[in-house]
């Protein structure tokens, strides 16, 4: 492990992070309200950084095992230092609270542990929705888009940062790719704000919402979320922003440049779209005794479909109300989750996909087991590795899901509520059903629970395995 | 498809199963009970399954497809014609009820539609654990234990019928395997029964509730299962045998054989017992209060990991009742289930096992790209198709059991109760939670939503991949 270049990268991160504080430092001041908790936070953490930047100059050799933990630990420290304004303001006074409310916003889960969310001042909103906004791209792919970092190392880490069984770099450099992502997710994120402001959102609402949506995170500022804004127009607006923010960046930038075909190719987006609209459908029947019309079931189902699925985790309604099979379909929902290379969390549509081809794959090399197989995706042959890393991802994601259930069992909540709230939580969603639900928050669980489904946010924001290798002892060995 | 070597095979097997139906009767003789809804069954059966296989003599090659498609068959026929003396008797007036009642003995999964299974008359209460019995080893190793047929031909039928990722023929011959692990089988059973009659368990139900116990059925002819034996001695030596019933048959051969060093070696066997000793280490804590002292928590505790790890569903209290955390052990143990070779259910231990390895092999991939990973198993490396082929069960498992849970859903139960109807039923346990606990069962179900649990249990029993075949048109194609 090369220390010196894991913590030149990480101190250069809370740098960028102090900078990015600077702005709920303006909206304190817009609004009139004291910015000295940001302020104090970024003095401190600048000063240090500093310090630590001239201390581990010198050696930048990264390779994949760097690469790795220097995601999984700048996800850990920037979290604990972006939660320090919360305690210091005295609005959330347990650093662990704090901890999870501010992993709960960089991985865009949305879980809080508010139980007034309206009681913040607007500056601490801000920052806590911020938070969504800067998480989802990732932070690093951030940090290459703005800092000169060599190609060779920027590749170690984009990979373990960007969600997705397979990784295209969509023009040969990092740095270039990493510009263009967080150029789409800029101009998607202003056209969204301005469409809710046209739908008569005031200003701020509009911006903290979009940084919800953009990130698929869902930290609203109302406390029944977006059932505040009882508006089709708006609702729809939402919807269907949440929907995009979950496919692939990389169809966006294909659109770009014309690549018509391409785009048409996708069958992650086939699979995404189509099971959104049948699970719409479904529910739409399904709860249509709830509503007064049929339209408006219609607009209630897709909003919380296109929610869950993108895992952003705004409601409407208590859906926890609905009947169990349409619970049911949101369950799953949870665990699929969004598109690889958008900003939603979850399996991943592609590795469903993957996953019940292997499923007939197998089927056929039972009855003819002398043929050959192979897997296509969008045309092209997947090769076994990634097949392969593909079903090892989704085996380690339900066993960890279903241990740190157990865990959490602890609590002595409902099964429900205990599985929920780690589904919830692992995929990057945050409500989840019963106390967890639409209605209810994260706020009963004890401490160390809470410390479990931060670790929880984490571990499905990086995709398992950068945050599975910190436990590894071999990680941790000098080479 | 080679139609008729597969309906020959079949209509062998039908005469099978009426020689079987013997014994009901003599069991009906001797409690001085009609036993004519039996021998209207064989009379019928048996005429038509001559005719039959005087149609579909000659041409009797069997190749991979086939013995799929043989043993799926089998397994549907079986348990429709196993499920008519029920019918004609009265006593389980719906066709469908009585498929559903055949199909969980057969497949020992013990889920009932049975509100008063005391009602029953002892011929057919005997008839319904047998099938538990039968099915446990499998119909079709009985077949090729006791009637000739060509080593080519058995060895497909075996390989779909026997449980686990790995398969390995104990002797050249499949005849010598088939009959090694059915007298095993029946000296352990023998054993039982005798253990039972000692512990003052009436003959009759010490032979049913064997049957239970050896096939991990869970039938039993109380309304309350086996809290109806008072008796620290009957309910220990039940959790032992439900536990050893779950171990992998072949190590019962290696032990007869005195090879013991290959027992030691089993890294299924330690997992398997480290499983179900933690489990009920920790249930016993988490429900020491429910009893007036630890060592009644234990014998609980005990008995239920054992009963539901190894799929079998007998038990001695309504667990339903336990916090949640000792619940979602259960659950959890319902999903892994028993041993690869053993008469038990789940997705098996050794799944289990290779899954977890391959985790670890996929993060050490990761860390080092170049390196080069094996995963081995009891001490050799096993090769990536079978590694692959136990991801892609795992997988199928999980996404058909999501699947059918929102079909059940359907019926507009809870989500707990309509989840762990269908995990009880694909792991072929029984009991699940909620409606379908322990002191409920699967009557108030709709027609539809029992067929669909039926089909869960054959899917479990034949571990998927023979009863999904049966729904791709290539299958049946003729060659």
């Amino acid at each position: 492990m090369n220390y010196k270049a894991v913590f030149n990268i990480i101190f250069r991160l809370l740098l960028v992070e102090m900078a990015l504080m600077l702005l709920p430092v303006v909206v304190a001041l817009i609004y009139g309200e004291d910015p000295s908790a940001f302020l104090i936070t970024i003095a401190a953490v600048t000063a240090l950084s500093g310090i630590g930047l001239f201390l581990s100059r010198g050696d930048k050799r990264i390779y994949p095992r760097e690469g790795f933990v220097i995601v999984a630990l700048s996800w850990v420290i920037m979290s604990a230092v972006g939660a320090v304004p919360f305690v210091i303001s005295g609005y959330i006074p347990s650093f662990v609270d704090a901890f999870f409310e501010t992993v709960s916003g960089f991985t865009t889960t949305g879980a809080t542990i508010l139980t007034d969310v309206e009681a913040l001042p607007l500056s601490l909103l801000f920052w806590r929705s911020f938070t969504h906004w800067v998480g989802g791209m990732g932070v690093l792919v951030f940090i290459m888009a703005i800092l000169p970092l060599s190609n060779v190392r920027s590749v170690h880490i984009m990979r373990a940062e960007v969600p997705g069984p397979t990784k295209s770099k969509l023009v040969p450099k990092m740095k270039s790719t990493a510009v263009i992502l967080y150029s789409i997710y800029v101009v998607m994120t202003l056209v969204e704000i301005i469409l809710l402001i046209c739908g008569g959102m005031p200003f701020f609402d509009a911006v903290v919402h979009s940084f919800g949506t953009a990130g698929t995170g869902g930290f609203g500022i109302k406390n029944n979320s977006i059932a505040y804004y009882d508006s089709a127009y708006i609702q729809y607006v939402i919807s269907i922003f949440m929907l995009l923010f979950g496919v692939n960046f990389n169809l966006y930038y294909f659109l770009l440049i014309k690549d018509i075909k391409s785009i048409f190719k996708s069958e992650e987006l086939r699979w995404y779209l189509g099971i959104a609209v049948t699970a719409a459908a479904v529910i739409a029947i399904n709860i249509s005794h709830l509503f007064s019309n049929f339209g408006e079931s219609v607009r209630y189902a897709f909003f919380q479909v296109s929610s869950i699925m993108t895992t952003t985790g705004f409601s409407t309604t208590d859906f926890n109300q609905w009947p169990s099979l349409s619970k049911g379909i949101l369950v799953l929902l949870m665990f699929i989750g969004a598109s690889a290379g958008s900003t939603g969390g979850g399996m991943k549509v592609s590795r469903i996909i993957i996953g019940v081809k292997s499923v007939f794959s197998e089927i056929k090399r039972l009855l003819h087991p002398r043929s050959v197989r192979t897997i296509r995706l969008d045309g092209s042959v997947l090769d076994d590795t990634a097949v392969r890393a593909s079903m090892i991802f989704c085996f380690a994601y339900l066993v960890l899901t279903s241990i740190m259930s157990l865990i959490v069992c602890f609590d002595g909540y409902d099964m429900v509520t205990s599985f929920t709230a780690v589904v919830a939580c692992i995929s990057n969603i945050g409500p989840g059903l019963e106390l967890v639900g639409p209605v209810g928050n994260f706020a009963m669980f004890s401490a160390p629970i809470k410390v479990v489904l931060s670790f929880a946010m984490l571990l499905g924001r990086l995709e398992l395995f950068p945050i599975l290798m910190l436990f590894l002892p071999s990680t941790w060995r000098r080479t």
